[in-house]
């Protein structure tokens, strides 16, 4: 049904299927590493022939770099918008990308694209992007590369579940060899040089996505929300910086790269999200001795509404979905597994319902097909009728246990 | 599981079964006639000595009269206060019967016993029941009569569906038989003498529960309630008078009854409720025409939650049964039949939920095991998944078309 490059309709789905460690409680760990190339302008001061000049040696590299073997550069300019909405939907390319965000005004915010982010779009033109704006997209890979955002080159990775230093592995080793071949701006003392000062050092910027229903309806999430930026790592809803947190999903992540190697940063961050992954199985544990029955009657009204619903927005969606994902997680949902619900969040996406339909869905049909195609997930995942007490074993994720 | 007299545990449940005509709007058909025996004072006036009178007098004529073979008295102070309310909750006895509500100030509402009155209730002793307090209850038949209540005698009957000529034939019949055992006080000018004015004449009360949920979302529904009064017929919730309309069941019933002949009273209540549900057709087909996607969004959403929640109050029950009753009579939920709705309306009223239990039940035990009732009848019921059009074909329903 697509008129859009294959890479376009595959990039940035692999952490989907669940297959990491903790899939039920983080959905997906983030990498990126911000790198700029010697003698060019970059950042704002960049000019087309700047950019146009990184665009060439990425290209020239890439047959050289073992890690993005297939590897294609897709020019955001060249691009129909419902690809480009597609990529953003996906976290593969950012608003800044698209032209969409001041590049100085949300600097610190654009490091990451933000999951979601197109609902709240009109149905402007997406050719704002500028002359060299690109993503560099490999076959079956969680690799990929913006090209020409704030910095010249965005190394990125997306995997299941928490897996830190796995997505350490990935990004490094496509820096190590990409930098064989184009030469990084980098000082000796600072280190990598960037567009904006937060990044300079390592440019590394790792992030999880968790799930976390349990610290907030215990109501103790402000709590260790407020630990975790004394502890130098930040946290934004599911639409980024500033936005409302929802469906219980927040994104944590480091804030400041300067003066740590890599492998502390990394570290840091692993063992604050093992920690609070511990409190959210704790507070759920706590939320099913005092509110077991009024969790239990929660959880089983999400799913029926998402079952038969006809109509579902995706704000409407993501919180039933968070009470599913829950039960799931708990086994009062027996059986169903993470893998279905991570599609339904990825695919009733506004872009990929357009994508899906082949055009340019009203807002009510995107409802409409929203409800529908969530429908038709569940009714394929199956009975889930009267779960016994958790059995754990019929599952299908591979984490059984959240605290393991 | 129970220790109550079968005779109680069935009665009442003849209406249940949807075989009356247009049962899927009407779900039955009541009707009473009210009478006192000669010599014996009556109402607020009847001392001891003429209750036990009445009941000894109708106790010795029951071997004659043969719509009520096999019936028995059931003293409304030697059952247990569970019998006496699961008999409330049919509507089979009133609460003035039990002695809670005074005997002259709701003398017009306590004509008609009130379907659910029992969930405003508390744990109070229902030993209120005035000697000589009883209700005949044949086997397996629609009649009953309810023995110095307001008057000595409630002749009542509760049929399926829209069946007021079936019903004024029943009590009639037995009100003929009865009257040649029984002597009745008969005025040769005013007819029938009774406690309250508005009874004199034929003593006969007429009434129909119909679910308008077609007429209420339109916004028409004060239109046909003003219209109603003007041809002296009145309206009810399903609580009884003054309570608020729940689930968009509505008792509509004649006023007065002197200066009219039975059959005229009847004639009159059958032509106004046959007009009053072609208005509710038309409405459900301006519903479907102008707002379609969202009814049946809403029809199954309340499926939904019926379908899996694991905690229904009586009255958010009654308001998503109102929407998949809808459902099913537009054969938008296909395959789901009245039957199983009436049910569920029945068996899940707090002294039902009890019965079956073998306990009384805590208000949130209640609310949990309604909710085990209804997902039950549901599951058994079978799939109503993803139906096409309408097809009608299997619902199960006699009534096929409400407008037929």
């Amino acid at each position: 049904m697509s008129d859009l490059p294959n890479r376009v309709t595959d990039a940035g789905l692999d952490w989907l299927d669940a297959s990491g460690d903790h899939s039920d409680i983080v959905l997906s760990t983030r990498m990126r590493l911000a790198r700029n190339l010697q003698g060019r302008a970059f950042g704002a001061r960049s000019r087309v022939n700047d950019r146009t000049a990184v665009l060439r040696q990425v290209r020239e590299a890439l047959p050289s770099v073992q890690p993005l073997q297939g590897a294609e550069v897709q020019e955001l300019r060249g691009l129909p918008r419902r690809g480009a909405r597609l990529l953003l939907e996906r976290r593969v390319i950012s608003r800044e990308l698209l032209g969409e965000v001041g590049a100085s005004s949300k600097a610190a915010d654009a490091t990451t694209a933000d999951w979601g982010a197109s609902p709240e779009e009109g149905e402007e033109d997406s050719g704002r992007a500028v002359e060299g704006a690109a993503v560099v997209l490999a076959p079956a890979s969680p690799l990929s590369i913006m090209l020409n955002e704030e910095d010249h080159l965005r190394i990125q990775v997306l995997v299941s579940g928490l897996d830190l230093r796995e997505a350490w592995n990935r990004v490094d080793l496509l820096d190590e060899e990409l930098g064989q071949h184009v030469p990084y701006a980098y000082h000796p003392e600072f280190g990598f040089l960037t567009s904006c000062p937060t990044n300079v050092g390592t440019g590394l910027r790792a992030s999880v996505l968790l799930h976390l229903p349990g610290l907030v309806l215990t109501k103790e999430i402000g709590k260790v929300l407020q630990g975790l930026s004394q502890v130098g790592l930040t946290f934004r809803g599911l639409y980024g910086e500033g936005s409302e947190v929802v469906g219980n999903f927040f994104q944590l992540s480091n804030q400041t790269t300067l003066g740590k190697t890599e492998e502390d940063l990394v570290d840091h961050l692993d063992t604050v999200v093992r920690q609070v992954i511990q409190y959210e199985v704790k507070a759920r544990h706590v939320l099913l001795r005092d509110a077991g029955a009024v969790t239990e009657d929660k959880v089983w009204r999400a799913y029926g509404l998402l079952r038969y619903a006809r109509s579902l927005s995706f704000e409407e969606l993501m919180n039933l979905l968070s009470g599913v994902r829950l039960g799931a997680s708990l086994k009062l949902l027996s059986g169903l597994r993470v893998y279905p619900l991570n599609k339904i969040m990825m695919f009733t996406q506004p872009a990929h319902l357009d994508e899906a339909a082949g055009r340019v869905l009203s807002p009510a049909e995107s409802d409409a097909h929203r409800a529908a195609y969530v429908r038709r997930i569940l009714l394929d995942e199956g009975s889930v009728e009267e779960s016994g007490p958790p059995s754990g074993s019929d599952s299908g994720t591979p984490s059984e246990d959240p605290a393991s």
